[in-house]
């Protein structure tokens, strides 16, 4: 298994220098990907519009983590998500998720203010599940890296739908 | 520097296994990337909002690609971009790229409809720019790949800022 990736990686490596693709300027670059971290095996929507898609024709709960490159919180949550691998296999089947560095335009995603890291909700019928929140009074939806069994309880009440007929 | 690389990927997958890492029933997939196959080389931004905020910040227009990934128009349309170096130099120092799947809650982006592929280019101003369109008077945001030319004459177009000094 790891032979013929490494294989097809010598191969895709070998081609793209063959074929002389553009590089930047500043040396070639690692692609960027859409889980910026969050779980490189987990199948993330792009943006809240696709995830609200797959959520409705899936008839999954979304779970939308806002974080930011640089904020040490949202580093040491990352790090305990994608370390559990009990989380990252609930992601993986049960929920439709989505990671925002940029907020979006829809004020029912920060019910009390725009913060970082922040987990919402949101249910197949489009309900933003702002009765599901963490520990932490000023910031209803923020987690801690000690909040993980938490977190996990949070993820099993949205699993319960508001309309499951939907 | 292929040798380093590959290196690095060993170390990597080596490290992966020994952590046992979340692996999907399915097996393991390859991460996504945000490019989906424009550019792996170039730096996307991952929604609309996040393209607005960069195009306002560093002063460059926004050039959006809405495509389908079953769509052997966009697929046409991707291969002649990502093998012009020309075109990717550009969109690499010039613009600030998005490419969608899914279409935005915002109407100024679809002024003659929702259709793939479809190009539209927004001034740091965050005025989409209707007046510059491709040669289809029924689809006016569309290009096909013999279009290549036109596509870089409006890029060329859209570089001149509506209002220089924001």
């Amino acid at each position: 298994m790891i032979k013929a990736l490494l294989s097809a990686l010598l191969v895709l490596v070998a081609v793209s220098s063959a074929f002389g693709k553009y590089i930047p300027k500043t040396g070639k670059r690692i692609p960027q990907t859409l889980s910026r971290g969050w779980g490189d095996q987990l199948i993330w929507a792009q943006t809240y519009e696709e995830g609200l898609y797959w959520s409705r024709s899936r008839n999954k709960p979304l779970m939308i983590i806002f974080h930011l490159a640089d904020c040490p919180h949202s580093a040491a949550l990352k790090k305990v998500i994608t370390e559990d691998n009990d989380i990252q296999k609930r992601l993986d089947e049960d929920f439709i998720i989505l990671n925002l560095i940029y907020e979006t335009t829809d004020k029912h995603l920060s019910p009390d203010g725009q913060y970082v890291p922040r987990i919402m909700f949101v249910d197949p019928s489009m309900t933003v599940r702002a009765d599901i929140n963490g520990r932490y009074r000023n910031r209803l939806y923020a987690y801690e890296p000690a909040d993980l069994t938490l977190l996990k309880t949070n993820m099993d009440a949205a699993k319960k739908l508001l309309k499951s007929e939907l």
